[in-house]
């Protein structure tokens, strides 16, 4: 404890300090012009208690609720490209994750509407925003920060890994961990991607990027909606689905069994019908190792391998990019707001110009 | 019921034409230019569970949970005026009450924006984005549409008030239910106005709009902190403060019992440094009525003017607004979504030119 103290003082001294100084040296980043922005919500149902409402003694009778619908706040540069990019959050976390990062930088929200694209970032159904749920929750508050710090790939709490791409200043993992925010109703990813759908609906044709747990509803907004022409997903973390008779066996970790899900041949292979890139970060290892934040990374990647090799032999086109194997190291389990994330949308631009996306 | 059914579908045509017809005919609206914009938690707190942290079998022992901060989305325009606006939604509500209408218009971040003020939209905590609470909570699926029908003044179940300013198509009723999002920890005034309080350390001087609920850890956050230079206060609802030995007779309504709250006599006068407006809509009477929805509003704005007299008598500025006592007539509980939305905020902007706030 004593070690970590020190470390981390003394490296967020020298973080901080050359923090200031890029503050005042680097160009101020142009304005950005948004021709249209705003919010809605989208999708959802609504349930109905019988009986007769009474307007001055109101009780459930009679009543209806409004839930299960996603919130969407979208900013449309001048002239933007055709296709919009919808960003869809992981588990515990909400559209801040494409934010401004936790150091305070800019985050693909900006980034990608200064490439000219039109954003639409999700609160999805029982979350942030969009907390109505027709299903009852309880909330414990649940002290997760250092199970997260090692899940997520900071590091082994209290040490950073040496190469982590996260500003150590105290101040950055505190704006990281209040990022967090609880369901308020019960995950179902079949509701996700209901709401998904509807927003795709009223987008038109457009991208879709996901983040971890997103990765699954990603896939059934995909199946539901032609409009998705393009997934980015970033380190997605369940709902591997394959078809019928080719769901791969169940992979044990240190942090828990990783299963497939079956979904039939024909939902399958309208995945074939759109490219797809899968990014992983850095500081996990591919052979088994007893340590659980790490060894969770793993299996996902062994089975996002999997997925992609079962999605082109069905005729699709999707890849995954393991980064260390590109060159680029210390990439967290939140490529999207990393110190290096202006590299990594530079990437998925890459990927969306080769696919003619953009 | 047909009789709602029909005059809805009938009105919405009107509703529907028309809007179709602004869509084409109106302008575009500029562009807006933005300077900066991101997102940040502010305030909250640390909760520590004893024990030692095993990273490998994780349990609550030693971890730590990051709650009760607020979220705050904030856009700077170009050469903004010196004083931001921060902007508290009230109870059920997000910052989504700011953002765009109901029925699809501009809300008061856009307006507000265009006016040239740096604005900054608060979700408050254990709500929306920041939904980490330390304390626990129990979501069950209220059903309360027709309540907040007719609690928000849209009308009296299920017909509008004939002059109300909301529009009245199934779809705008749609997107108002949908912007409800629940609690996800205990109502705190003061979890809440302390996160206030330090967001208005991280902004400087600024002015205050509280809607609803919020009016009274919008004074508390004036209380607590003197950077707020000004309060507009959209229908306060709760938490009308006064010192000690001069708290009003508790108000009965048709919708319970309102009561003043005591504060020390040092904390109220911090209430007299600033200017204050509070503002309150159309369709409640000033006499008692048995009609629940309508009662409750009654009682709010006799608090509200005594309230406003207290102040005063301790040298403060204070204003209370009856909207129809200068002919704006039709304002539900949501005046800064409204149909007349500009001319409410027109009228703000004259407080804010006359008390040198802009």
């Amino acid at each position: 404890m004593f070690t970590r103290t020190l470390s981390a003082v003394a490296v967020s001294a020298l973080v901080l300090s050359s923090g200031t100084a890029y503050a005042q040296t680097a160009p101020k980043p142009e304005p950005l012009i948004i021709q249209e922005q705003g919010s809605f919500a989208v999708g959802g149902s609504v349930s109905v208690t019988p009986g007769t409402y009474d307007n001055n003694a109101p009780t459930a009778a009679g009543q209806a609720l409004h839930g299960d619908h996603a919130y969407v706040f979208y900013q449309k540069p001048q002239n933007p490209k055709a296709l919009p990019i919808v960003m869809l959050h992981g588990a515990f976390q909400s559209a801040r994750s494409w934010e401004t990062t936790p150091d305070g930088r800019e985050g693909f929200q900006n980034i990608f509407l200064r490439k000219g694209f039109s954003t639409y970032l999700v609160d999805q159904p029982r979350r942030g925003r969009a907390g109505n749920s027709t299903v009852a929750a309880t909330i414990e508050p649940t002290p997760y920060d250092q199970l997260f710090f090692d899940q997520f790939r900071l590091g082994k709490w209290p040490d950073y890994f040496q190469n982590v791409q996260f500003d150590r200043s105290p101040e950055a993992l505190d704006q990281f961990l209040r990022s967090v925010t609880p369901n308020t109703g019960p995950y179902d990813a079949n509701v996700i991607s209901d709401a998904m759908s509807a927003l795709f609906d009223k987008t038109g044709p457009g991208i879709l990027f996901t983040h971890s747990q997103a990765g699954g509803p990603g896939w059934l907004t995909a199946i539901k909606n032609t409009n998705v022409t393009g997934i980015v997903a970033l380190e997605p973390g369940s709902g591997f689905i394959f078809p019928e008779g080719e769901v791969p066996a169940d992979m044990p970790s240190a942090a828990g069994t990783l299963k497939g899900e079956v979904v039939p041949v024909a939902d399958f292979e309208k995945l074939t019908k759109l490219p797809i890139i899968i990014y992983y970060g850095d500081n996990f290892p591919i052979e088994p190792t007893s340590e659980r934040g790490r060894d969770n990374w793993r299996v996902r990647l062994a089975m996002a391998k999997l997925w992609v090799d079962t999605v082109n032999k069905h005729g699709g086109d999707a890849t995954v990019v393991h980064l260390p194997d590109v060159g680029i190291k210390g990439g967290t389990h939140f490529l999207m707001s990393d110190l290096n994330n202006v590299e990594i949308a530079d990437q998925v631009s890459k990927f969306l110009a080769d696919k003619k996306l953009d």
